[in-house]
């Protein structure tokens, strides 16, 4: 991690996103021009315009933040965007890249040659190249190892053997370590001979000779306690501790619980390997949360958004796919009582209002559910789920009653068929029933099975209701109004 | 803020959770017993056993931190909810108060006397203070406000006049201060005086004598440095400031581009009033997404999973009741094609299709408009609002001819009408086209309007696609088919 001191901004974000769309622009109505006159009069005052907007537009981006870069590139289009990424100054590539969403990253490394990719690189921590080196071509990667020493390489190849969320891929190797047998007098001496501590050290880990943790000091403690006592008497003895083959979501819930800025992770043997920090969860619960908003919409990931038509379609056939089969499968519902509706064709305008309501009010249980069993509220025995059963469905009985009977009245009177209020208020009911049976136990089921109960549960429990609610609706129908 | 030293853990929450269940289900099945035999012997035996049980349940708690504790009170249904209430010990109510989600503390609140209540939250800071004072007893928090100092009373009265997650209602006051014309020495003098210092300090605030922020001293800097510098020499002098009227949220953005543990709060004129800390900025975050997807799904607020019926009815109730009426909107244009239905039933069993893909696919292109809003990557001008109306028409032009294609193909083979094929491939197209440009539009137009573009995108959305579905493929089928 390079130590960026942030600067205060003066001006939102948005107003200097602005500035540079601005000056883009401006760069742009010149070149326009320039290409226009090409072959007439080749007008050297414009080409001079031109150039004194890039620099301009340069000079503005010097001032920014890489983070700053970072949404600054996510914000334009393709062609502005390449524009923009050529004027940023070499040394912050890599801090930029790091930041970027993946699929705009895709896009700007798409654009350098081997040569700018190391440079941009080359400089990076053991644990941010490993965060980059899955999407960088081979031979830079080879060619980056080569020039590590053996323990930075050690550390890359040990952060690309986990899995993208584990603690031991998200982890650095910044730790400040001291012994437990020196006063604090001595702890202070050595911090001021490193110069520069690590971001976000809110502690320092006491490990013996083994590089075995023995406890972390607290900054806190270091600052408020008298010099001479030694570390052993003032450090904290049990730390939370991570361990590499832990779920980083897990991690980030503890970081959030125990209100932690930094923690060590240790091995089987208790040996130090590195620390986790707040910066590295904070991206991660952010990260959480959006894929699930993704996925209960059907999007594969997080989408550029001006990825091309054809990468966009990619990202979001899949779940249209199974849309269209679920569709399919509710259309050949319909198609069994196609007699039905032939006799009173009533049947057919009021058939989506039951499943409309059913899909609503699934999606509403389903998405609570899938929420606590995210944040561990719900124990997976067969008493907890009989609960939330019993008040799923205690909701929808009234709800069904409630809405239902105003359906009903609303089709009794715009049909003048009380019977087929009856059957509406009827249906409504059993369908809102179904859609909190089926709310509760498609998560709880998924959960069970080790699966996660976000992805596409929203898909199947309108598919249920869809089907369902014509199904029961047209049933009826079929046997009392016919 | 309470400072608590998390300790290891050791179980995981899952575990402990489950020990506690297992605890309060033994006292149960003592206390059923009991019960059963009143009026016959009392045994005192199994009183004993049912006290023991008790005690060992109390004795987990009190090894528990309040975060965990609020997470076990969250996971149970209410009555066991309020056995374990009355076994915590009350030193940590306050903080355990502070933890909860919005819900669940109502009812621990409702379950206290005036007496508890004060007593729990007697030793809480001035900002905690605010943070429960809209959900007490009016009484209550009169008498807590009369048993502050002047300027404990002022903070929270400052603290309650700003909304909710305005800067303001989200700063704490535990700021360390310090002059720039002192030498590094003497900083570390007087904080070793202060015996403790606030969590989460990673950086002190140099003020003048009029309390104007001059600058911050990071603690990396104290360390590292000489101690005969003067903290003039050392500080940084244009750190990341907030205003207490700003929008929480974005605070909580710069915190997460700037990675910052702390950043001062400063009024108009300059004058420190506060400080943010990163762990409230976390439960921002978190917070944030959580609303996102509950707004989607049609849910008010953060629900209790063990809420009575009727609460959930009142959490749920508007969004059902929209969708109702959306739903019974969509009812009358299927309603207007009557004659057509009668005509061809075929078009029943269709049209849900043309409806629901269209759903689905507005749906996605719309949480991708709402995102890109949220992250301010969305410039509000027509150009890029165009930019991304062309590049959603083309996405929903190609899904439309080839999802729509092949739908239209199965359409010939269920009812052997090749025109019904083609008008059904033609809806699906036309449909999907109107489901990108709304789903453009809706989020873009409601955020220019200074509207929350989340809020309610998602049945918006639905209702276009579903009547503009029905209409179009209805309308196209009573064009050319009758």
């Amino acid at each position: 991690m390079t130590e960026v001191e942030a600067k205060k901004p003066q001006e939102s974000l948005q107003d200097r996103l602005a500035q540079v769309v601005e000056l883009l622009h401006r760069h742009k109505v010149v070149e326009d021009l320039t290409h226009r006159q090409e072959g007439q009069h080749h007008d050297r005052v414009e080409n001079l315009v031109h150039r004194q907007n890039l620099v301009e537009l340069q000079r503005k981006l010097e001032e920014l933040h890489p983070a700053d870069i970072a949404h600054i590139l996510e914000s334009l289009p393709l062609d502005d965007r390449l524009t923009v990424w050529q004027l940023v100054k070499s040394e912050d590539d890599g801090d930029i890249l790091l930041e970027v969403s993946d699929a705009v990253r895709e896009t700007l490394i798409a654009d350098m040659d081997d040569h700018e990719i190391i440079a941009a690189t080359k400089d990076l921590d053991a644990d941010e190249l490993a965060d980059l080196a899955p999407e960088l071509p081979r031979d830079v990667v080879h060619e980056l190892m080569e020039s590590l020493d053996a323990q930075q390489r050690e550390r890359v190849r040990s952060a690309l053997s986990y899995e993208e969320d584990q603690v031991g891929a998200l982890m650095d190797f910044e730790m400040v370590t001291i012994r437990e047998d020196v006063s604090l007098e001595v702890v202070l001496r050595y911090l001021r001979r490193l110069k520069e501590l690590p971001g976000h050290t809110d502690k320092l880990f006491v490990v013996d000779y083994d590089g075995v943790l023995k406890g972390v000091l607290p900054i806190k403690r270091l600052l408020v306690n008298d010099p001479d006592k030694q570390v052993l008497e003032v450090m904290a003895t049990d730390p939370v501790t991570f361990h590499p083959d832990e779920d980083g979501y897990d991690a980030a819930q503890a970081f959030e619980r125990y209100d932690l800025i930094s923690a060590p992770v240790v091995d089987k043997g208790g040996k130090l390997i590195g620390r986790l920090t707040i910066d590295e969860m904070v991206d991660l619960i952010r990260e959480e949360s959006e894929s699930e908003v993704l996925n209960m919409a059907g999007l594969r990931e997080e989408e550029d958004i001006f990825a091309s038509v054809w990468k966009s379609v990619r990202n979001r056939w899949a779940w249209l796919a199974t849309n269209l089969i679920t569709a399919f499968v509710a259309s050949r519902v319909i198609g069994l009582f196609e007699g039905s509706i032939e006799k009173l064709v009533a049947l057919a305008a009021l058939m989506p209002i039951v499943a409309g309501i059913g899909g609503n009010s699934g999606n509403q249980t389903i998405t609570m559910i899938v929420r606590a069993i995210a944040l561990d509220q719900v124990q997976p025995t067969s008493n907890s789920r009989n609960r939330l059963l019993r008040k799923e469905l205690g909701v929808a009985l009234v709800n069904g009653l409630a809405w239902g009977g105003v359906i009903g009245v609303v089709a009794f009177y715009l049909y003048g068929n009380w019977e087929l209020g009856v059957v509406m208020t009827a249906a409504m009911t059993l369908n809102l029933l179904l859609a909190a049976m089926m709310g509760v136990l498609i998560p709880m089921t998924l959960h069970r099975f080790g699966r996660d109960p976000a992805m596409g549960s929203s898909v199947m429990i309108t598919a249920m209701t869809d089907s369902g609610g014509f199904f029961i609706f047209l049933g009826l129908a079929t046997i009392f109004l016919m």
